[in-house]
């Protein structure tokens, strides 16, 4: 009898917003997965770690990579493929051995998750099971108390690296946004949301979820530095009463 | 002192799919409110009810329509802000009185929830915090266990109302959707999706994370009838290794 596989998603990074379920998981599961940079601690580990038991196995996966701004380059692409099947690989022999295995990833699993690359070698050979978690986003616009999309409103979720005429066509054809991966992409993203006439109501938020977090409206923020997973909310509802 | 308002998340159905933090928030309320249409037990009441206390005050908030057919119409429009603003006054006399109040929200309440209604009325008064919950989208892509987006993919969230030429446009132009509020406005969706090439793939789901919850892919599914709150999903991730 082969083991279970579970995705679980830890949350955007308040402990207290893993779901009943994803606790249960992770208490229960023989083996817990989890990924990091290279010679840093695990941001998932970190959140879901009140929940683990001293006699699990733990398996850190620890990216071979610490940068994404070569990800379109064949060596990076050769390498992350590597580091996928390795990890897969690494985990199936649990799975054969009878083992349940719980692998922790950020915010929802199957939402621009790394545990989707794990899902998709193994999911076809083991029983199977993904937790949902809170996305990044989610728990943005409930950080900063912003109603985002209501009714019939269309919600469009872009990656900062689109091109300035792209966002700015895609930021005037939608109700509400969420514009993710920021980084150096910034200013431009600004520009893309002034030329949309969409800069006024839109958010700022870093690390909306944690400590250290902070957001402000995007017209008071004076500097052109952002983490690369801060993002900015751009609210629907203006049929609101 | 006013006592604080609560928006908490219930997220899509299952009861272990309330976060750690909805739970406690519910636990220690001093009121908690949910919203049902008017002779129908409350969804979100059913999904949170494991951790009300016996000495808690509860607020029913039944919606005075119970359908949405008409929302259009002057006279809906009328009565549903008249239901808002008395559901409101009736949750600020507890606040007021110094006790907290817990409005339970099912999915995630800032992301097409009714609580977006109160919470715009009560926020700017009233100490707020607001608790997100795994959306009804995230729950029916983990029961089905389909990889969603991934990395620089746009995803797009469309309701079903959309005329046909809107959809085939929109769906032409994204990597992920998400096509909520489908009920009579299935056979449309559907040949929405042909018309733009994405119909192999999609998956179609109803009450996802139900116990009485189905999906199947679009192309297998031989009749027009979907609930309201079933959904179409559209994966992206192209680029799959």
């Amino acid at each position: 009898m082969s083991g279970r596989l579970i995705g679980v998603g830890t949350g955007p990074g308040d402990p207290e917003l893993l779901t009943i379920k994803a606790a249960r998981a992770i208490a229960t599961a023989d083996v817990v997965a989890f990924f990091a940079k290279r010679g840093n601690p695990s941001n998932a580990r970190a959140i879901a770690k009140a929940h683990f038991r001293t006699d699990q196995i733990e398996e850190a996966l620890d990216y071979p990579v610490t940068t994404e701004i070569h990800r379109h380059d064949g060596d990076y692409q050769t390498q992350i493929r590597t580091f996928y099947d390795e990890a897969s690989s690494r985990l199936a022999r649990h799975l054969d051995a009878g083992r349940s295995v719980a692998i922790l990833s950020e915010g929802d699993p199957l939402f621009y998750g790394s545990y989707m690359h794990l899902h998709v070698r193994l999911s076809p050979l083991y029983p199977t099971e993904v937790i949902p978690g809170i996305t990044a986003m989610s728990g943005c616009w409930s950080a900063v108390g912003l109603p985002l999309v209501q009714g019939d409103d269309i919600l469009t979720i872009l990656p900062g690296t689109l091109d300035e005429d792209d966002l700015v066509r895609r930021l005037s054809d939608t109700e509400g946004a969420v514009i993710m991966k920021l980084g150096r992409n910034l200013p431009k993203v600004r520009a893309a949301l002034a030329r949309a006439g969409r800069l006024d109501g839109s958010v700022y938020v870093e690390r909306g979820t944690m400590d250290n977090g902070a957001s402000m409206p995007l017209n008071d923020k004076q500097d052109d530095v952002a983490p690369y997973f801060s993002l900015i909310l751009v609210p629907g509802w203006s049929g609101r009463p």
